[in-house]
């Protein structure tokens, strides 16, 4: 899973920081997590297919997370998309997105599929061949939510050699990779782990923005690979954080160390900052693992020494 | 009066060119003409200040010309601005930008003065000390207008040198600068031409965009000094230009002609076109003092060497 960053500021876009959006893609499928504005400019500049985003994740329904869905869908259409859009949104984005349409006299090329996004826990809102994605609520001024995306587990890899050795017959080896033993024709039972790798631990992805520090959010993404969590203001700014329902630095690291996450990604910058290197230091001293949110960089995820 | 060029492309924006926004600079009052996705970031990256923005001319309601509208309407709100917006659009966006103000509980901390736009002539939608603007239709797919920035004449240039020959007192200054004779306290009549510069002459400015070709345009743009049209197409694609309502860059250089215009600046370039250096060619066929609209771009209005 690659992790890309289109936008990292907060409300006021700066000259070097746009509004919200990521792209996680995750086995060749693209998914786009906010979709602040200028995201289909950002998403040309760094030359990503927009024919391989079939899921678009809005978390609320503040414009610097959702001012560039008119334009995108746009431009799917006029490039003639056919196939779907799966959009996951706050119920009442429903009823503005069906409005925006008519009132500009826009007939889209390609059905859209609104999920929409509710619940004060754990929702499973999408389950494919690779990966589940969850949401989950934040605390912020309007209704907002959290994603995490996770990977299943995958198969146990059958070694190459052993194949042969054993001529193993090709029908057996999707059991196999199962995890059941192989039993060749003289009746000699091949214990499963001496012909197979166990597979690769499955990687997690969570989008928490926007939210105020609350303890329950590091139960939502525990144990999580990479963690991206807003944090709008340096450490001295705790109240303005919990007057406008955003999060410090301080708080972000806090909960990523309470979620035992492997690495942190902050973001969301308020315009104030314009070096946010000393943002970064702040949250290094709650959990080291931190790195910050920059337009145009992509982070591997699970790969905590080069996130 | 100098021209930026925030925004090249047509409706679909590439990585080097945003959808279209200009601003006008006239006498040090801005007036954002367009505003596409994206012109908040592009205002920034020019370092252009927000708060001597107060007029804002959409020219039609298709996405490309106005979805960056909402964004930056919300950050001179969140900036704590004051000053009223005046803005100039087709009449039915009154009702779909208060709906959008409404489905997003924004509540702006300074009032929106909307003057729609209308008629089948031109029309004076602004006056103030330095300039007046007029609208006037274009033919497009839904409704829309050009607009034409004019700066008035201003008064004669008194020389310096003669104020202290002839004595003239400074209470006779307004009326010499109007054109009137001096006269002195001996009676002699000392002849406005002696005494006087001519002032420079008006510039002008017009914007069009997005039309097709049409002989009547010429006429509402006679003379100006620097014409921005579209050329959303190459000469070869006639056909769909009139079909979508856009022009070729022979019709925008003919049109450019046909007005006497002093400089042509052709722009929202179809996203086909990566090099952009032949459709200057083409129109500079028939209309040799043509530029092509670059983003980031500055253009000097009235000085065709530089424009």
């Amino acid at each position: 899973m690659k992790l890309t960053i289109l936008g990292s500021s907060s409300a006021l876009p700066t000259s070097e920081r746009y509004p919200s959006a990521h792209v996680l893609n995750a086995h060749e499928r693209l998914f786009l997590i906010d979709c602040g504005e200028g995201t289909q400019m950002q998403l040309r500049k760094n030359r990503i297919r927009f024919g391989k985003i079939n899921h678009i994740f809005i978390s609320h329904l503040h414009g610097d997370h959702v001012f560039g869905l008119y334009g995108l869908l746009s431009t799917f259409s006029l490039m003639g998309r056919e196939n779907p859009v799966h959009l996951y949104a706050p119920e009442n984005y429903r009823h503005i997105l069906n409005s925006h349409l008519n009132d500009f006299d826009i007939h889209l090329s390609y059905e859209i599929d609104f999920i929409p996004l509710s619940g004060k826990d754990h929702v499973q809102i999408l389950d494919d061949k690779y990966i589940t994605v969850t949401s989950f609520p934040l605390e912020h001024r309007v209704p907002a939510f959290g994603f995490l995306f996770r990977e299943k587990k995958s198969e146990r890899n059958v070694i190459k050699e052993c194949i042969s050795k054993y001529q193993i017959p090709p029908v057996r080896i999707p059991a196999i990779k199962k995890g059941e033993d192989f039993i060749t024709p003289d009746g000699v039972i091949i214990k499963n782990e001496d012909i197979t790798l166990p597979p690769q631990e499955p990687l997690s992805y969570a989008y928490c923005s926007d939210t105020k520090y609350f303890k329950r959010l590091a139960s939502f993404v525990k144990g999580v690979s990479l963690l991206y969590h807003e944090a709008t203001f340096d450490k001295s700014k705790e109240e303005l954080a919990r007057v406008t329902g955003h999060s410090t630095t301080l708080e972000a690291a806090r909960t990523a160390l309470d979620a035992d996450a492997g690495t942190l990604l902050i973001g969301h910058f308020s315009a104030r900052y314009r070096d946010i290197s000393f943002l970064v230091e702040e949250a290094r001293t709650i959990f080291p693992q931190t790195f910050p949110a920059i337009d145009g960089k992509s982070f591997k995820v699970g790969d905590i020494n080069n996130p």
